[in-house]
């Protein structure tokens, strides 16, 4: 639209704040308007100019700062007063960011919108727990799901034993609250109760703490080590390569 | 071990050099070494310091500059002469990077060794082609798989159509060689034929191209474009959402 400036939906990385991308960072140093999440690691905003507008959008379980609806028009609105917009989610914009919903609304009202990927904690918190999502011979697959269906879905979406069947490693992301949940439909649904599981909290930040145990365990190992959300779950065999792979001393 | 220096096994991201994470950048500034791959973008190593020294252990199809053990003895080698090391990888290191191989090796033999994750083309190769993994209501679950399977391994791993089945998107990586198998195994598997397919070649670079169909006539469409390796391979409801992500002008 004639006089509105642009918009880049840029995803932060996993936590750490040098794991977002260059080009990333480079939007951010150039924003007259930066929109951020919850989980966008905080020293990012140190980089933006003088006088560059931050605004917090973020959510966490039962309370919003933000509607999704209100974040679209702040987006909109910024950008038609010829600003140049950073929308700044936590981990990758496309996955369970909903960058796409914003993507196609300033679309669809001719706003150029770009988006800028980022390092998913989907993989990255499994990594730096000391786990591959695949590995030779052990993991030729994963999957990525959502611990919690979006509320008011016609059909239920995420079938977490079906998926287990099929890929050698799932990761569930927001799966804190339904850990359980998800772990006795598994087991239901026939997966071994031996199979390696892991869960990453504040995967690559300073307060990253690791559970490990098995399908038959990990929901009570987690409830007793009081893991709180962001946390990565981790299913599958390469979960014991942390073994290999993780700095114990 | 006593006198070796540290080898950092790092993503170079998806193929635009922009594209790494900024701790990417800053350890290939500091390395006195880098042993690089194929898909690593070239602008990359403009950034090593005078008199680093740059070893290319890429492979393509059929054809190996190193083998994956001699990879491992010269990153070892190398540490042991007391420098930094990085090892770069296109994508992230632990989706299908052999990044895991590379750091037991190391570890196993006393020197340190650290992942730093990469934005895997998976993910960032549909999303520049205007097709987001996740999206409310469409797609709340993803899976990655190769397109090949390793050679020599010991039962068959990837099942297509089983994950096409139990999850919303299924991205294949490095399955241009093998789309029509790929393609006839889902059609048999009892997957739709009207499923919505892209290709994206060489993603996020300047020569990219992308072809879309449906499973009937993808494999089709992407022999007559001529598509070659490196293209991501994305199945499922969101590929129709790139007519409305797509800049199209």
């Amino acid at each position: 639209m004639p006089g509105c400036g642009s918009v880049y939906i840029v995803g932060a990385g996993p936590g750490d704040p040098e794991l977002i991308t260059v080009k990333g960072l480079r939007l951010i140093e150039q924003a007259d308007v930066v929109v951020y999440d919850r989980l966008v690691p905080r020293e990012l905003l140190d980089h933006t100019k003088p006088g560059a507008e931050l605004v917090y959008a973020g959510k966490k379980p039962g309370a919003h700062a933000m509607t999704q609806e209100e974040i679209n028009r702040l987006l909109l609105k910024k950008a038609c007063e010829g600003k140049t917009v950073v929308r700044l989610h936590g981990g990758d914009p496309y996955v369970f960011g909903r960058g796409e919903e914003e993507c196609i609304y300033l679309r669809s009202h001719g706003v150029e919108c770009e988006v800028v990927p980022g390092v998913t904690s989907a993989i990255a918190g499994a990594a730096y727990a000391g786990i591959p999502v695949t590995s030779r011979g052990l993991a030729s697959s994963f999957a990525v799901a959502t611990g919690k269906e979006a509320p008011g879905k016609p059909r239920r979406m995420v079938r977490y034993a079906d998926i287990m069947k099929s890929v050698d490693t799932l990761v569930v992301l927001m799966g804190v609250g339904t850990l359980e949940k998800i772990v006795e439909e598994m087991l239901e649904g026939g997966i071994d109760p031996d199979l390696p599981v892991a869960v990453v909290e504040n995967a690559s930040t300073p307060r990253q703490r690791v559970v490990t145990g098995r399908l038959r365990d990990i929901a009570e190992k987690a409830r007793r080590a009081g893991i709180q959300p962001p946390a990565v779950i981790v299913f599958g065999p390469t979960v014991k390569l942390r073994e290999r792979l993780w700095k114990l001393s």
